[in-house]
């Protein structure tokens, strides 16, 4: 398969055993259901870490500098609450921000709800991976693979060093 | 009531008394009529300050830290002038930015007029309150707050400690 | 004419000679159709660079700090491949971010290709000059100039330090 992919599932819930992980099986079912589309995708890694910027960052970084999987998916930690820290611990990754898959991702949660105006997730290319923080609902990861879908492809593609010439707006 | 507004207007006019506050008091008014939807909410500071980097700072620092209100909202000096430094004072201040209420607010302030591209607002959390800059003409004042509305209670709970696992799109 | 715009071509391939600017030359044209929705508008300064944050950044600085133009268009360099710097030189030359310009830049790309969530553009103030990102396809900066232009004129009014009590929100 083309694309080697990563799930992280931040939560202090998960990380201390008190509940299950509802969120990471179904993101790697929604993603593995949307291989095709990524032109061949392979979930590779998945871990559990609590609400902690320094654990989240430690993950990221090792995923992206040693495993260097192509795209790190992040579930969870990106609301208004005291322990969601995920698009800080994310932001403080990454050297290319990627605003236009946040946009992409705001505009269609906000068709499914209001409460989607809460996401605070960030998004950006480190090396050569792209990490995605996404919510923990497991319907809002489909809905966000949904949204980017349509270009993901085509952004991994750029990151491992496609040339723009090749760029689809180069018509 | 359960959450505790503040309203800062900036604007070198007002505050060198050379004009009235127009936003100031529109603002308290929009705010209090919004307050069922917000499940009970009261302004309980105002303050005028000129726009400057340090003084906007001083007061946002003053009612995060030390008066703890649920909210500050912002009035004026959000625009591309070269006095406009409200969004700089703000981003000094927050810990935490929640870019899906800039979305919403120029998702509605774009239907209503193409001016609405000019606004530069930022919007973030210091420790448990939320601050969001908003323009300084009362009527963008309430487009902005009826955009927010239908997820501003949920954030300002959650961002007092309300348990991840009560969001709403985690039904 | 009332204002003086520059636009900076980044692309290595341009930049060594393998091939034609064939992004410059069409901006120059949609520029200068636009010019009389912006009041009066003329192209006075255009260069060519590698995708090189170092020498983005000089002309940036040169061209806002000694040559004073009011506008300089970027054409390039803001997609997901390695090279595309772009949008990180514009950081480090910005004073203040314009985040509204780039959402309705994103918002109409969209409407004509999902590549356009691909654009990692950025824009902001520095002293005088409104600095704006710009995908490299020619049909691309049309769409982006059309996006703008209903605000552009007041845009740069305001950074020349017009005062804000003239801007059309406050009726
Ligand atoms: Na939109």
């Amino acid at each position: 398969s083309e694309f080697r992919l990563a799930i992280l599932t931040v939560s202090d819930t998960v990380a201390s055993g008190a509940g299950p992980d509802r969120s990471g099986p179904r993101a790697v079912s929604v993603v593995n259901s949307s291989a095709g589309k990524l032109g061949g995708a392979r979930v590779v890694l998945t871990a559990v870490v609590p609400d902690d910027v320094t654990k989240i960052k430690d993950v990221l970084q090792k995923w992206s500098d040693i495993e260097k999987v192509d795209l790190i998916l992040t579930l969870g930690g990106t609301g208004f609450s005291p322990r969601d820290v995920t698009p800080e611990a994310t932001k403080m990754c990454i050297e290319k921000e990627t605003p236009g898959l946040l946009y992409v991702m705001m505009q269609e949660g906000l068709k499914v709800t209001p409460f989607a105006m809460l996401s605070r997730s960030a998004a950006g290319i480190r090396g050569s991976t792209l990490i995605i923080n996404m919510p923990g609902n497991p319907n809002a990861v489909g809905e966000c693979m949904e949204a980017l879908l349509p270009a993901l492809k085509h952004a991994l593609k750029q990151i491992k060093g496609d040339k723009r010439e090749k760029h689809p707006r180069h018509v």
